[in-house]
């Protein structure tokens, strides 16, 4: 991504939603792209699909390229085999997407100089080879968590992929990104589980399993949709950022509590005014 | 909506989004609707927008209906104007559509002998005079919950009624009705709530309330969608059906907590066996 000279082959590692299509985008700016994925079969079929330009199981396939970018899921990110942290040119920059930065940050800035921690907020309910579209980042968030060991070319370098792909670029602490994924992805994710739970074992608690299932609407399906999505991503994201999720738990306990105890005394003019600050404050997070 | 002799006229009392949509469907049966509204300029749009075949502010328009629904919101139907309760011919069927049954059959089965308690599921997010849809029932579910006191005869031309807009007639206690749609709608309204002033609250304690906003994406859109919606329905649901919306609550905490325990205790297997289950219960939902 650099602007002089020939420009060195993108490597991405890992073609599934995100990957995948990434690898798509940037080829349409004709770029070459050269993936590493784990199977022969998914290589097979990365190659029927053009996700890249070329796709390998061997790590030596990253080789020459200049910017690098880990599209693994987080626990495999987190503990990546040896032969891929060796095939990684040191000269190379190295980002990825994972949808939890401090502990990627943390390990991968003592694995490679030029890291850098990023996260393209562009999930669908898809995964895997068959996930990627074009166009995928375009309008939605970027986020790179820089710290102070951050290399600055490296992390312009990866500005200016992101920004070549129309993503929206912004920059925070990661500990910030983590605080912030988890209040409004992370921990909703067992807020709208727990929904369909309760709604499950209420209906049956009522005799009302069947009338349950026949009177749940629109909005029910709206509440309980990513609650009722990939059980892997929902895991992985409360135990990488455990912390952080935790703590959005307990002020979503505490939020819904109060509510519950407005109920429960009959404060219904004081729950109305909470509704309507709800009603006034949703359009601000769209 | 009896079949022989000449079809009485239908009275509708209130236009808002089921009153009006119902006017609307039944005059394109051919059906003559007589609709009772409390404002003269609501009488007057919803002439212009023609919801009913004659609209009036005079209670003595109802007169000659052979059913009459009460299209009101919960509030004045559990607590109507005399004016009304007069007007109504006591030969007349009577149904009304409340989001609630027990305390509203209670109330009107003393009220009147020839009520019907039901409850046509076709909300969407608009509500008032310009609402009012054709179509609005095709498909969707029409409860009526009798009890031993329901006439038999007035059940059937509710049910004939529901029937002739293309509704999903089904019928069941009151109790059971009030308790599946808190848990599946009543109740979720105050989760939904709750992330967002969780969203808020924690934001802001993070010193990243403008990076929370600009992270949350269409799964904060889907979950959040129902606490942001109209606060004088959220309240009024959990005021007339405060009872099943406090048990529907202390199910949900229940699950959440033992949810938020996998987390604390670091049990991971068994948080993925818990959103796999999930994953699987919400297609029986939709």
């Amino acid at each position: 991504m650099t602007s002089s000279g020939p420009q060195q082959p993108v490597g991405i590692v890992g073609l599934g939603l995100i990957g995948g299509s990434l690898g798509l985008d940037l080829q349409a700016l004709g770029l070459e792209v050269r993936a590493l994925v784990h199977r022969s079969s998914t290589a097979e079929r990365a190659r029927e699909r053009q996700l890249a330009t070329k796709v390998d199981t061997d790590p030596a396939v990253l080789k020459d390229c200049g910017l690098i970018v880990l599209a693994l899921p987080l626990d495999r990110l987190l503990e990546p085999p040896s032969t891929l942290l060796n095939a990684l040119p040191s000269e190379a920059v190295i980002t990825d997407v994972g949808s939890v930065k401090q502990p990627v940050l943390e390990r991968w800035s003592r694995w490679h100089p030029r890291f850098v921690a990023s996260h393209p907020m562009a999930g669908t309910a898809q995964a895997g080879v068959e996930a990627g579209v074009s166009g995928l980042f375009a309008g939605r968030p970027w986020v790179a968590t820089p710290d102070t060991g951050t290399d600055p070319t490296a992390l312009a370098e990866v500005r200016q992929l992101a920004q070549s792909v129309k993503a929206h670029w912004l920059e925070c602490k990661a500990t910030a990104h983590d605080q912030a994924v988890a209040l409004i992805s992370h921990m909703p994710v067992l807020v709208s589980a727990a929904l369909l739970e309760a709604a499950n074992a209420g209906g049956a608690a009522a005799h009302a399993t069947a009338l349950v299932r026949q009177l749940a609407s629109s909005g029910f399906a709206d509440t309980s949709r990513i609650g009722g999505g990939n059980p892997e991503l929902g895991n992985l994201m409360a135990r990488c950022n455990r912390t952080a999720v935790l703590q959005a738990l307990a002020t979503y306990r505490s939020q819904l509590e109060s509510l519950e105890q407005l109920v429960q005394r009959e404060q219904w003019e004081a729950l109305e005014q909470r509704l309507k600050a709800c009603q006034a404050l949703r359009p601000e997070f769209l």
